[in-house]
């Protein structure tokens, strides 16, 4: 199926690039000798995690249950949901899937390593536990290198769990005490830390650097290597994603109207909303819930109703969370239309 | 089913705040003498649709073709597309519905015109059409009385088109002389002006006065009219919908963490982010992708891991578009669970 052959607005992306970008991670991690945990928040779809496994990432990351639950069903075997899971429905779902799959989970209060344990001791199982530290987020995480030697105690002592290790985010190289105090209080308790684990694409050095074993990184996917490391603007030869639109109207001169707004890019003012391939001098205004609105004042082309158009979005993950379908292609053939598996797993 | 066994984060509606907001609008708008044409972009539900045309709605309307599509495999039969159609396979599926349902389908150019006229032609069916004029919203729209008239004329002199009347976008008084005239042109050519759309929620004075015979509103259904005549904040007596939350992480006196984030209440920055009933006092300050950072500082409550909160998203109808459901709910009973069926239908 040629690309023209797509209904718009049409959410595709370039499996070429994407390939290059699963690629180039995995050879950075590998050459840092960092474990690459993909963060699999960035495209919810199971055969793209496998990619990623089959080229060199340890395992994936889900921040929701309803994810892991998804990559878990397609085959995926080896888990991490740095996320809190709390309340009965969820540890029951959440020892599901640790029974058929190496699950870690994080926790950062007793409560709630109590509560996966109770549940884990009723269904026979072990679910392992690493411990979020807060180093600089002010999100989750205990506060404490003493906080976190506590609870790792605590996790030591509930059946049904195996503590592994902790989790930082993000991996500032300001919180390298906090991190190393805390591997150091629950080793000197007799606790082995397994799994150290730092979090976010473009921060795999810093992660190796404060001596992380693994790294949770995800963009990558959707924006390279080079756009990371150059912060350069959104670019077609780096970003595989791109939103296929049609003009549907051109009522001015200077203003042309493309058949997808703030539902179908996630986009919110202020701009910018994205870059449009075909002609970067046009520039996405505004949008409406279902329009985006197109300044094409300084274009020499004319635009007519009907054209079709090629733009990056700006939240590229946001973006996909929006659309049941994510059209790869390979030039201008669709190679594959997946659906996107684990959106709208909110729980 | 009690509300408290919803795992989270659950969207719910309050059944009684949403029939009562659906009773009140019909009956501002037959106070008015005005057809109320129900958006319902707003749900995307088939059966709140029914609910509104029950209490007096003439139709609804879909901001886009896939949306349509469900409402009419639902049953609903009069249905305002206030979009242009364009592309072969749009015109298609638009023919289609055509041919089950009543379906009117606005342009605002000769080339949409055409290709919906060339599609009903070849399929033996016949399209009603009305003239979106641009009254201040520059987003699509003729853009004078002369160009709309024009495009009447050739509207009538295509085959498979049935000429209906005209809409405008906003309602603003400011437009009177621009739609008055366009009438008086389009009327002067022999062709009767059968409708005439004004739209907007808060809007429905305004259209009347101008001499529409209809209103598009739409997101009264969730606001409440006691809301949108005094600009009041998001309130639980006003507004029907929650999305009912988890703490997973109390990681000091001052911060909670909740299980929804920007993934759950279509928020992005800045504040605020939504209206917390059981702690008012409590504020959101921030949303990452999935969590919700609460500040609590200047609540005497001592919160814990666990607790359920039901918070009002400000972008309710945004939030909406993130659910595959939503929990309609009396009192502390869930009665209904409804899938968002027109979700995702960004086609």
């Amino acid at each position: 199926m040629h690309i023209d052959e797509l209904d718009t607005p049409a959410y595709v992306a370039d499996l070429d690039l994407m390939e290059r970008n699963i690629a180039s991670m995995a050879e950075h991690c590998r050459n840092l000798d960092i474990g690459l945990r993909c963060h699999t928040k960035s495209h919810k779809i199971p055969e793209i995690a496998h990619w990623q496994v089959k080229a060199g990432a340890i395992g994936i990351c889900c921040q929701k249950l309803g994810e892991a639950e998804v990559m878990a069903a397609a085959g995926i075997e080896n888990i991490l949901i740095p996320y809190n899971i709390v309340g009965p429905r969820k540890v029951e779902r959440l020892t599901r899937v640790a029974k058929r799959t190496e699950i870690i989970v994080a926790v950062d209060d007793e409560i709630t390593a109590r509560g996966i344990s109770d549940q884990a001791e009723k269904d026979g199982c072990r679910v392992n536990v690493i411990i979020e530290l807060d180093t600089g987020t002010q999100r989750c995480g205990v506060q404490s290198p003493e906080a976190a030697a506590t609870l790792a105690e605590r996790i030591t002592d509930l059946r049904g769990l195996v503590f592994k290790g902790v989790m930082i985010f993000p991996s500032h190289p300001e919180a390298r005490d906090f991190l190393a105090e805390t591997i150091e209080r629950i080793t000197g308790k007799g606790i082995p830390v397994e799994i150290i684990s730092g979090g976010g694409t473009g921060g795999e050095e810093n992660s190796k650097a404060m001596g992380c074993t693994e790294t949770r990184s995800g963009s990558y996917i959707w924006e390279g290597m080079e756009r990371l490391s150059t912060s350069a603007m959104l670019n077609p030869e780096r970003c595989p994603c791109r939103m296929i639109c049609t003009v549907v109207s051109a009522p001015t001169p200077d203003r042309i109207i493309i058949d997808g707004g703030m539902k179908t890019f996630a986009s919110y003012p202020p701009t910018p909303y994205g870059h449009i391939i075909e002609h970067p001098e046009a520039q996405i205004y505004g949008m409406s819930v279902e329009h985006g609105h197109v300044d094409v004042s300084r274009c020499a082309h004319r635009f007519k109703v009907g054209e079709r158009l090629s733009v990056i979005p700006l939240h590229q993950e946001m973006a996909l969370n929006l659309h049941d379908e994510l059209n790869g292609v390979r030039g201008d053939q669709v190679e594959v239309i997946w659906p996107v598996a684990g959106r709208g797993r909110v729980k």
